[in-house]
């Protein structure tokens, strides 16, 4: 499975009074690597695939982190991404966090593939992750 | 003109590794604050103002903010919001943020409404403000 | 089990280009509520507490979150949150994000007390939470 | 005058409803842009310039944003930071974001330059920004 990693950079303003990541940024940085793994996978940008594929985004659905070693501003750290399985329209995310090559955090993303409902073009339903996106990671 | 005043209470993440806001989340407060502003004037939630008057938002032209005193997590404030002028398509929106009764964050924003293109459906262009919404400033 | 329940605005600089709240905020969201939970519990603000406990904040050691149903901006929701257990050092907080009454997003949280360590005043370690903060709760 | 330019991703997350980026966001990386023009003139990150020189940071006084040309996700955008003016102790920063090579938003800041009150060691006092620190800027 296709793997994807970025590095980045702790903003000032991504800490709390306790000079620490507040949390709720890890997630945004997560989004963030999601994105980055299906733009690799994909060749395109975000903008660019959602009009490619009528995909309106891929929602979470369920997501959970496990802090290990706090990071503080200043510090460059990796984030390891990739696609732990693709069901028909859903599908799990995996990203590792490594500050000096150590593990920082870990998180999961249960998120779904959508698309408009050609029914009503204002809903958006689920829909089934094309193949050729799935195959695309292989 | 019409006022709104609405409290803030800082939370922990709105603060930076100095214990006080960090200054963009003030433009969020500000932000939701017009918004709060016109909520009140047009008896309408934003969501629904906005399919009111096939009305798309009003994006910052230019904003200011002078930080007199700072705020941090625990304080409850008070924010002042009026619209100081009304042109035909941009308006000016003035905040004052008050802690313990002291101007602590003073707001300028210049915003422009904006509608649909009748040309292109898919295009935003600056809009004049309907007489009604500006009648219920007053 | 005290429980405590707030409610919450979505404003539109919470939401992203689907219309919907970005996921991160959730989290953001859930942390004041465990905030406003302790507070009401102790009867202080959490600046106030933290100096009252030599206490250095409750960071996140594992934390989930179940989207269910999506918000919009406008949307009043209510978020409901207890804490579910207390040990030694941690505790588990759980909320529930109500919108038309409906659950439309759950998080749980567990939580690390903290205090300074008394041989190096920089560095911040776990401690037993005071038998008095737990009383609070019941 | 030291120049910085740094590129940044405009991510989903730092857009609203309108699919455009959720103006506070570009406050958010002006402060980034601030460090990290300040960084590269000093060679050390934020978190070692402020051990360095017993700063503790440089508040916002004033600022203000021209938003030109709005940007959405996936673009890339080039954000060119320089002093414009060195006083006693604060300090003016211009910040010009380019899209595409063209002017999309124009940033002003007017910081303060602090450090701890000898008398008070909770306290937090405007002071001298260090000659050393100035000349590193030429």
């Amino acid at each position: 499975m296709l793997k994807n990693n970025r590095v980045v950079r702790v903003e000032w303003g991504d800490c709390d009074p306790a000079g620490i990541v507040f949390y709720p940024r890890f997630f945004a940085m997560f989004d963030a690597s999601t994105t980055a793994l299906f733009e690799r996978a994909l060749g395109m940008t975000k903008y660019q695939f959602m009009k490619h594929y009528d995909f309106v985004g891929y929602p979470m659905v369920d997501t959970r982190a496990k802090f290990i070693i706090p990071a503080r501003f200043g510090d460059d750290v990796v984030i390891e991404s990739t696609v732990r399985e693709f069901r028909r329209s859903s599908f799990d995310v995996e990203h590792r966090l490594l500050k000096d090559g150590a593990l920082a955090v870990e998180g999961f993303e249960t998120r779904v593939w959508t698309s408009h409902d050609e029914k009503d073009p204002n809903k958006i339903i689920s829909a089934a992750i094309p193949d050729e996106v799935i195959a695309r990671f292989k």
